[in-house]
C-alpha cells in the first residue's frame, strides 16, 4: 500500500484566496482534496488528489443512517522562512486508526495516509495563510458509503482529506472564557464511543452547547456520565487545572478523547520539572480548591485553540472566578511555547515538528 | 407549509422489480424519492418527488463530521384486496420531531411529511411486494448539509424519504434467537441520545454486535450505561419478558428508544386484560426468575421483525434457555395479531391502520 502512487488531477480553475482577516474557521476550502476508496476484499485503492468537489453518495449510504465515520483534525503552519510545519501528525493517524477500530472500520496505512496528506498540502501550499496565528486546518475523515439499511458495518468506505485555511483563534490575543458545568446532558460514557473521534459524540454535544450559549457561556464542562461528578472534558477540548502549584488533568478513563495537545502539554510540563498528574478529579474537589483559594488556573487544550484559558465556571448557579478572570501565567507560557514550536520560533526539543517538502 | 404543493418529476426509466424471494432487507430501492430543503430563516421549502438518485453534498457537510441527523423506520403493507396500509405512521413523524429536538434540528410539519410519504408511496405503489410477510420499508431521514467544520448546529438540512421493498423477516416462520448479555459496551446513557433515533447510537452499537456475532449470537441485550445492571433494549428493538404470568418491559428512562411496536403491544395486552407493567428490570431479576422456572417468555419488538422471540440469553458464560428455545404462546399471539392488523386480516380495534389512497 505505502508505495501505491497517488493519481493527481489538478483543478483547471483556481478559487480566489481569502484575505487573512476573513478566514474564520472551517468555512473556506482549498482547490483540491484527497480521496481513496475501500471495498471489503479489495482493500484501500485508487488514491487520488482531485479538485475540491461535492461527494456523490447513494441516499442509502450507511453514513447517513448509522453514522459510521471517524475523523481527525490537525494543522499545517507556515514559518517566517516559508517552511511548512505539521505538528505530530503521526499521532493523528494513529488516533484515526484507533477510532476506526471502535467503529468497526478498516485500518489505514498510517505512513501512506501521512504521505497523501503531505502531497495534498504541497499542491495547495499557497493556501496556507501566513498572518500571525493563522494556519491550514486539515480534516482527514472516513465515511461508510455502502447503500444498505441493515444496522451493520459497511463494506465500502471513502477516506478523504480536505483543507481549510483558518484565522487566528485569538484575534484580540489569548483570553479566558466562561464555562457552564453541565449537569444534565452527557457527551460520552465508559463503554461508549468517547475515546473515538466519531460524529455521534459531537451530535450528542450540540444540545448542551446550545443551552450554554443561550445562557451566555462559551462551552460546557462535561462530567462523567455515570456519577455526574468527575470532570472529563471542556467543549471539544481536554481540560487542565493548576491547584496549589500542581497541574492536574483527568486520567484517560475510557470516555475521554486522548488529545495530541494534552499529551504534548504533559510532556512539556515534565520537561520543565513541573508537577503534573493524570487522575480522577471531581467537580467537588475543584469547588473546594476554589473556596480555599488554591484554584490557580484552568484551561482547555486542543488543536484549534491550543490553550483556551477558563476565566469562570458556573456550577449550580454559583460563579467560580479563576485568576480574576485573567489568563494565567502557566496558560500563557504553554500557549507561547506550543505555538512557538509549531511556527518554528521556539526550539523543538521533542522533534514534534514534521516538515513538508 | 401543509398546503405547499409537492413538485413531481417522474423517472423516465423504471428499474426492474426484484422477485419476492430476492428481496432481503434495505438493499433495493424504488424508482423515486422525496426531498425537501431547509435553510435557516427561510424554513422548509421546495418539496419534490424525484427519481431515486445520488445525493450531491459538500465534503464539509456537517452530516459527515458531526453526525447531525435523525431518521425513522416504518412499513407499508399491501392487503389481499390490494389496499395499501400504513401502521400508526403519525407516531413515527412525532418521534422524528422529538429526535430532531434532541439534535438541535428544525421541526417538520408532521401532517405534511405524512402527506409527502403517501404521495411517494402512491407513485411507487407497484414496488410494494405482496408475498406473505413482505412489505415496503420506509426510511424518512433528515441530514445536516451546511458545509462548515465548526461544532455547531447546521443552518441547512435536507429531509428525504426513500423506500425499500423488503422480504419476510421470517422466511421459515417466526423463530427464537440467541442473545448475548452485553457487559462491556454501552449503547446509550441517561443525558445522551438514546431516546432519539439518530445515527450515533447505531454507530456505537456496531462493535458489540460484531463481537456477539463472532460468538454465534444474533444480537446483544443492552444494559444501562450507569450500573450495567438494568435491561434497556435488545439489538435495535425494545424488549419484553413474561415472568410468572406478568408481562414486563423496561420503563422509558431517558436512554431507551420509545418503540411504536412497544407502545402497540402494551395497548394490546391491556385490551386483552393481561397484566403488563413498565418498570426497571435488572438482569439479576431475570436470572432469578429463570432459576425459579418463572421466566416464561422473552421477546424483542420493532418495526422490522414485529416480534423477535428470544430462545436463550448468555450471561457471564451461563446459558439461560427460555421456553425450551421455542417461540412462546404469547409471542406468537402478539406476532399474529399485530401482523394481522397490519395486513388487514385481523380487526383493528384501535384504528391504527392508515390507508393510502
Ligand atoms: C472531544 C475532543 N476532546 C479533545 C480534543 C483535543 O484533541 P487534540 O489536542 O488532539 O486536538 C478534541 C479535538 O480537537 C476533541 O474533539
Ligand atoms: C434502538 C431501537 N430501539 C427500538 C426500536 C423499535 O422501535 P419501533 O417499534 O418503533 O420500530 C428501534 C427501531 O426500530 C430502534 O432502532
Amino acid at each position: 500500500m505505502a508505495d501505491q502512487t497517488i493519481k493527481i488531477n489538478l483543478s483547471e480553475s483556481k478559487k480566489q484566496k481569502p484575505q487573512s482577516d476573513q478566514l474564520g474557521f472551517g468555512k473556506i476550502f482549498t482547490d483540491h482534496m484527497f480521496m481513496m476508496d475501500y471495498i471489503e476484499g479489495k482493500g484501500w485503492h485508487d488514491p487520488r488528489i482531485v479538485p475540491f468537489q461535492p461527494l456523490s453518495l447513494d441516499p442509502a449510504a450507511i453514513i447517513f443512517h448509522y453514522g459510521q465515520t471517524v475523523f481527525e483534525g490537525l494543522k499545517a503552519y507556515v514559518t517566517k522562512a516559508g517552511e511548512v510545519h505539521l505538528f505530530r501528525p503521526e499521532k493523528n493517524m494513529q488516533r484515526l486508526n484507533r477510532s476506526s477500530d471502535r467503529l468497526c472500520m478498516p485500518q489505514l496505512d498510517e505512513e501512506f495516509a501521512l504521505e497523501a496528506l503531505k502531497q495534498l498540502i504541497i499542491i495547495d501550499k499557497d493556501w496556507i495563510p501566513s498572518a500571525p496565528g493563522t494556519s491550514l486546518y486539515i480534516r482527514p475523515f472516513i465515511i461508510a458509503t455502502e447503500p444498505y439499511l441493515g444496522v451493520t458495518a459497511s463494506k465500502h468506505y471513502q477516506f478523504l482529506i480536505i483543507l481549510s485555511p483558518v484565522g487566528s483563534y485569538y484575534k484580540e490575543g489569548i483570553h479566558p472564557v466562561k464555562i457552564l458545568v453541565e449537569n444534565e446532558y452527557v457527551r460520552a460514557v465508559t463503554g461508549g464511543t468517547g475515546t473515538a473521534k466519531t460524529a455521534g459524540n459531537y451530535a450528542a454535544s450540540l444540545k448542551a452547547q446550545e443551552v450554554a450559549e443561550e445562557k451566555g457561556y462559551s462551552q460546557v464542562l462535561w462530567l462523567d456520565g455515570i456519577e455526574k461528578k468527575y470532570i472529563e472534558e471542556v467543549g471539544s477540548m481536554n481540560v487542565f487545572f493548576k491547584i496549589n502549584g500542581e497541574i492536574v488533568t483527568p486520567a484517560l478513563n475510557g470516555s475521554i478523547l486522548e488529545g495530541v495537545t494534552r499529551n504534548s502539554i504533559i510532556q512539556l510540563l515534565k520537561h520543565w520539572n513541573l508537577p503534573v498528574v493524570e487522575r480522577k478529579i471531581s467537580m467537588d474537589e475543584i469547588y473546594q480548591a476554589y473556596k480555599n483559594g488554591q484554584l490557580e488556573e484552568a484551561f482547555g487544550t486542543g488543536t484549534a485553540a491550543i490553550i483556551s484559558p477558563i476565566g469562570e465556571f458556573i456550577w449550580h448557579g454559583e460563579e467560580l472566578v479563576i485568576n480574576n478572570g485573567k489568563t494565567g501565567e502557566l496558560s500563557k507560557k504553554l500557549y507561547d511555547t506550543l505555538t512557538g514550536i509549531q511556527y518554528g520560533t521556539e526550539p523543538d526539543p521533542f522533534g514534534w515538528v514534521v516538515k513538508v517538502q
